[in-house]
């Protein structure tokens, strides 16, 4: 940031895909000088899929703030680099509604949730004696090459809709128990976002010198773990990557 | 199955998509005569994908399984109906196995585990202040449009990897609050339908005569709701939808 500081002009435009340095400022010293616009544009996907979905003629959708508007012309700059990066559509956010929210789906339904809720079922199955082909597939290839892509598709309704109404009578009834086991770990989340303690953690882990290959580490634990070990062997097995063995 | 029974000759194959019907004989009367293979091949998702997954050149996972060989040929009529209805891939399993797993994994992470967590995290966002859009976008439309995307390709490490080392740190930390906290929630669901407990409330509920209106109000109820007419709104601003309009 110093290095960035002391190259900014009069009517620069700092540009931030993510409203961390910003609203945390007490912890990463990012302070910009007055005579500067500070713009937010973020897009809510990984950058691999920015440019996929852009390829593709759809595009991911991006939320849009001004912080600090220093010529006058901070809005229109941010809607064009919003145009620019092929988002999807904008939409009005703040720094702080954008950084707390973006944190939150995360550490939650994006990525955090999304693997522990995995991991729960695909190790209960287990236990019961169900081989990992049966697990895996109950767990998260029936998701992702069915029902997630229904949801995606025309919302959960419709996806819910084209099951067995067996499964929709059970589904009903079981996402409320779903729902209440999980509404205190997100309220837990999101006061730690808040209160900085998220943002403190993160600081502190990505500080160290080889903080890259500890997550890498961890990344490949998770990897060879049996439940995703059996996601790569089922993986192989679809018929479009046949020809890839 | 009364009908079905009576029509049924010497050396016929009873053929199942599901074990539920033979697994849970006392609550359904199910009980085929000694004279008929009976035999399984369960696609792991919606009919809907079943169809779209096979145009595609892809096909859904299908576990198998033979009750009874009257014949001498039951493995063989399985095999070749799996290859019919365009199975990607075909792994064996017992009718218990899948009708436990089956309907653990549609009240959980498949349908029920999803809405549920989505609500409560929609929910969070929306009780904070944040916008409608923000809060979908955050809960759903990126898991959609971007991230499970790359877990079907090549995982959840692989996502992971993905994304921002911010969002790495904080997602690993958070899967295991949430492994933790539905724990308790899917060692209750397997019990429920070890039981017969959860094959006993859908065939109660599926004997009423209006049952499937009272599914159709309760989607409706769904779809009506503030996070999924959020949704719909959402989808409806996709540049690949904007020419229906």
């Amino acid at each position: 940031w110093p290095k960035v500081k002391a190259n900014l002009k009069k009517g620069d435009a700092l540009y931030f895909s993510h409203g961390f340095s910003i609203v945390y400022k007490e912890q990463t010293g990012v302070v910009p000088p007055d005579y500067v616009d500070v713009i937010l544009v973020a897009p809510k996907g990984s950058g691999a899929s920015v440019r996929t979905n852009f390829l593709a003629g759809s595009g991911i959708n991006s939320s849009f703030a001004v912080f600090q508007d220093a010529t006058g012309r901070a809005e229109q700059r941010t809607m064009a680099l919003g145009i620019a990066i092929g988002s999807g559509y904008l939409f009005p956010t703040t720094f702080e509604k954008e950084v707390h929210s973006d944190l939150t789906g995360e550490r939650g339904v994006l990525m955090g949730a999304l693997a522990g809720v995995m991991e729960a079922q695909y190790n209960l199955l287990r236990k019961h004696g169900h081989s990992p082909s049966e697990a895996f597939n109950e767990t998260v290839e029936e998701l992702t090459q069915s029902l997630i892509r229904l949801v995606d598709k025309n919302g959960m309704d419709w996806m819910y809709a084209n099951c067995s109404t067996t499964a929709q009578r059970g589904a009903l009834d079981w996402r409320h128990q779903f729902r209440k086991a999980v509404e205190p770990v997100f309220d837990w989340l999101y006061e730690s976002v808040i209160s900085g303690e998220q943002t403190r953690i993160v600081i502190e882990a990505n500080s160290a010198k080889d903080y890259r290959q500890k997550l890498e580490k961890e990344l490949k634990e998770m990897r060879e773990s049996e439940m995703w070990r059996a996601g790569a062997a089922v993986r192989s097995l679809r018929p479009e990557n046949w020809k890839k063995k």
